[in-house]
């Protein structure tokens, strides 16, 4: 059978390049062309030596090979580029005929006045928001087989909407009131020349950011809503605080809710149990056994995502925790999962044994 | 002027060795006793070699030394010894005239109980609780003055109720459903041989640990309830979690809490204008700006709380973040500036200069 | 085609479990006995938790299966025990009938009175010296085919073989006034519950230690005197100094020779043909191109080992800079490159792609 | 008595916030001009936070208050300025009447011929070369008493010249073959908007640079010649390699050399006797004990320099180790004691008291 032919738009951010670690191991692909408008010319490998021997692709600008060509040689593309520019680009390469996964914030959103807010930005391609889909195959595993367009989802979203879905989905919590602490290494700042991101102001730094109206925060009300709207039609308000931690991958969420009326008898154990039969047969979602707490550390590398949660009797909160890693389920795995998923693939597919114990 | 006389019992941890960078650099100290059981007969600068030259005392056992003549010969002994042990040592320690700080848990409640159900162990000398001060300068300082024993605050209920106590006095938030969601570097955990603190362990983890019944959570609820009841008799329940990331030294809270309808007209500038009030004139509490974020880079190696808040309309919730040094404010450097309230020195005294840009 | 059995003794240590990550990933090995002395009942994926799903593997102590069975129902065992216990257990499996790959030091010189001086242990089989194999493919590839025992070369002598070799096989450089500064990650110290390995004692340091009389350095010497000795009959001298640097993994050499009178015209461009001809067509061997330095993150996660050099003509040095991951060419990645030269796989069967931009 | 008034030129790197940090705590010292080109206007606490509340002064440009003012208010001025830049402002100083300690290596050269070689620029004040004081105290102590112009030496220079100075002053060391291998913590690179010093990119990141012809390798030769050349008439030219380390300050040189036929019956007995009579009564050069070896982390936040040495019979050659924090010895520290040298102070006021055991 012939592999299938998967170009990376913005090959050399961590991101991209977590997409062509994955990809080079993926027995259903042939990488056709990554991209770099800073680097073109030189080899993927020129830019991350580790990879000398094993990726020594060119680069190529979108002046050396349109976006319309890359989008008709192509079967799928994946765009790593920032919001507002996804969006200019991304329908270029609909056009041209190929399936699209999008890493950006720009097609998360259903409701554009959410997105123009939440991104002070004016969507140039609106029409498309109904028709991209939500790329988190826990929740949207069907659409995805015939979707063009897949918004890889946020790596703070991916980690709450993982926890709190079971709940929302069965109205066990209520909607408001629900707190997500979330912290993330530093590699989902993105690779930048800036001085805060050096290694002398972040080692031994610890810090919140974006504390009021982060861009996360809405797309995990957004989407949580959804999945609430068709039991009790009051939308979600999850209070989102994002941190950064002096670690490279890895993002964990803390996350604090009030069970519903509809959560009879709720303790520790059913906590568990609900997170334990929405995902039983998931391939990347751990919920983990009781007395495990998740840590960054054990998923490092990998797309798994591993989920708990405990009923605090002294205060009548729920408490679930989160961990993945924020380039793996948080971005490129992901988007290689929902890519599986895309193509008829088993979901594993190419993802399955490269974590490491240290 | 004769030099107070202060021994430190149990120095060799990460908090005695704080206590000794602090008081060696204090004009009004002299240091008698460095005690330590492990490495008796040693310097202090075997243990800490970069204290050769600086402090090459040696470390004497209470076999040794007594406790009684510790106690006997200084004027404030200061014990870093863990719970359980420190209520049998600081009993003799007074009885043989000295004044103690204590760093354990064992003299921080008044609620004996409390503390039983706590740390699991039958208190020995419950009578002593009555008379303990609570060491935080910022709420205690009149007691403080005549203290014969000064409990010193836990590092998690330092920066919690730093954070929370200008609102809980004044009533201006709920005490129910407060969030404390709080993460402390490495040095927290002591100075111990144990895989889990092994460098190869802990480097690119970040990790929840003691999620539900921690004994920070009761400390912070007891103290914090001392200050509600005056005004509404209510107790105060917070949720808190701890987690530990992989730096050596800090600790940031991020807490979550309702306005109470007696907080009128509440937003951001008057969130941080209650902080601004309540400790204007502090020397080590720093509010900080609008638009600026506690980091615990900026509090690192000095007893300064930095701490602010916003008022987050989408939600209807209070933020407060406030970051300590858990060895500076949240240990040691505390301890040393609740000496300075004990012995009539103006609190900065010795505090002032130690931190570094980088 | 039937699967190659393989069992790993000693499968919790950091070297044990590289094995396991490598193992897992190799398309003709099934993985037979895990055993852990210290762990024996629990899974794999309990003290590794990153695991959890990938390999779950119950451990097993030699109490329960006796190295006799394991080495009966094995096709290859490897050791991952320390010198002194190796020694009294690769016997036994030999006997057994399986061929084992051995990490100690115990079966990794020839000359068994160095050994002995350099371990300061009486050896008890060393009839096995003779036999067993120095596990470098890139020196001893055609040995390896038929090997019973193949002795894994310690992290530090793969590093300074493989820059030295091709200079001392051919004489170029003079056998005396060698020198080797190499640094090792945190990794090579094992998994140990020590404070000095503590991650707030080794966070912020670097130092030498082993500066005189490492067990590496009679390793080094013999190996490159083998190599040296057919061409001029004077055994090799170099200096070895061992340092210990805050990184998990990775290992760089820096080493320092004179050129000899056989090296016509030395100059840089030279001194890289030298390594460029010797090593053209190896799968782990990357000779840097000129103006590249190795760098240890860019062998991160991989079995490469990136080398170069230049000539100091202000000096007259010539200096050799290699770069390995200690826990992959260093330890366990170079056994799985051995184990597919003992079995007549391609060297590069999988070990081909795990490695990671960031 | 009046404080010496002190400015900064270029006070918000990372040497201008070390000096920062040492010169609050002089007691002889009042900080007149903190100067930034980057960031006037702006308060020192905005730029290093930590600050807050201890150094608020404003920081000022060049444009706002000249050089020639700068100059004739202050005793003493120091440069924190790049190579090249400094040469062209210190002249200025000088003129308006102000002592100067540069820091860059503009006046560390006696001979203009290899400092244009080295820096690959024309001096235009090489006249000042001869004047200029090479701040090292422990050599040149009776120098900075009268000198108009301290150059602070190189931060690989310093525990380079501070460990072999000893040994080349007596004859005791081949001069020619040294090899200086050397590690410097991240701050070396000093505060950059660089991608090459972000945190992904040095995390786990370690490798030799500036491999052949770095500038201080032509520093530490002509220093050690001018001791040497007392003796023996020889120049020293060792062979010098840095490399960066993931650890934010410090510095650790490993140093290799022949013992001369001058020193007789070497051994490692020897080897430290030679330093520790050298170095009697300095008051922070620290020859450790027997056994001890150097480790940045037992200098970091000093002034100290840890040094030793062994004798390796197997090879003959003497091994000499050296550690230093890079902004401490190796910068902004060690111009404080070249301060107080020059203004007749004790050598350590201001500079005693600072380091934590963790």
């Amino acid at each position: 059978m012939n592999k299938i032919k998967v170009s990376i738009i913005g090959s050399t951010g961590y991101v991209g390049a977590e997409l062509v670690h994955g990809f080079i191991a993926h027995p259903e692909v042939e990488l056709l062309y990554l991209t770099s408008e800073s680097f073109k010319g030189k080899k993927f490998s020129d830019i991350y030596p580790v990879y000398r021997g094993i990726c020594d692709k060119i680069l190529v600008s979108s002046e050396e090979v349109s976006y319309d060509t890359i989008g008709k040689e192509s079967d799928l593309v994946i765009t790593a580029l920032p919001h507002g520019v996804s969006s200019k680009v991304v329908p270029v390469l609909l056009k041209a005929g190929a399936r699209v996964i999008d890493h950006s914030g720009d097609f998360r959103y259903k409701d554009v006045a959410t997105y123009e807010k939440s991104y002070k930005l004016t969507h140039p391609a609106p029409e498309l928001l109904k028709e991209a889909v939500y790329g988190l195959p826990e929740i949207h595993r069907d659409l995805l087989k015939d979707a063009k367009l897949t918004a890889n989802p946020g790596c703070y979203p991916t980690c709450s909407i993982i926890a709190l879905a079971p709940f929302i989905e069965k109205g066990l919590i209520e909607t408001e009131g629900i707190i997500i602490d979330a912290t993330s290494g530093v590699t989902g700042a993105g690779r930048k020349e800036k001085l805060e991101y050096s290694y002398c102001e972040l080692d031994e730094s610890f810090k919140p950011y974006g504390v009021s109206g982060h861009r996360h925060g809405t797309e995990i009300n957004e989407q949580l809503s959804f999945l609430s709207k068709d039991e009790t039609g009051k939308s979600v308000k999850a209070a989102f605080t994002p941190h950064l931690a002096p670690f490279k991958r890895g993002m964990l969420a803390s996350i604090y809710a009030r069970p519903s009326k509809l959560f009879e008898g709720v303790d520790s154990a059913k906590v568990r149990g609900v997170l334990d039969s929405r995902y039983e047969g998931e391939p990347f979602v751990r919920v983990l056994p009781e007395g495990i707490l998740p840590d960054v550390k054990c998923v490092n590398g990998s797309n798994y995502i591993d989920v708990t949660g405990i009923y605090d009797e002294d205060t009548g909160f729920i408490k679930l925790f989160s961990a993945q890693d924020n380039l793996g389920k948080g971005a490129a795995l992901q988007a290689i999962q929902a890519f599986n998923a895309m193509f008829g693939f088993p979901e594993q597919t190419g993802l399955q044994t490269v974590v490491r114990g240290v």
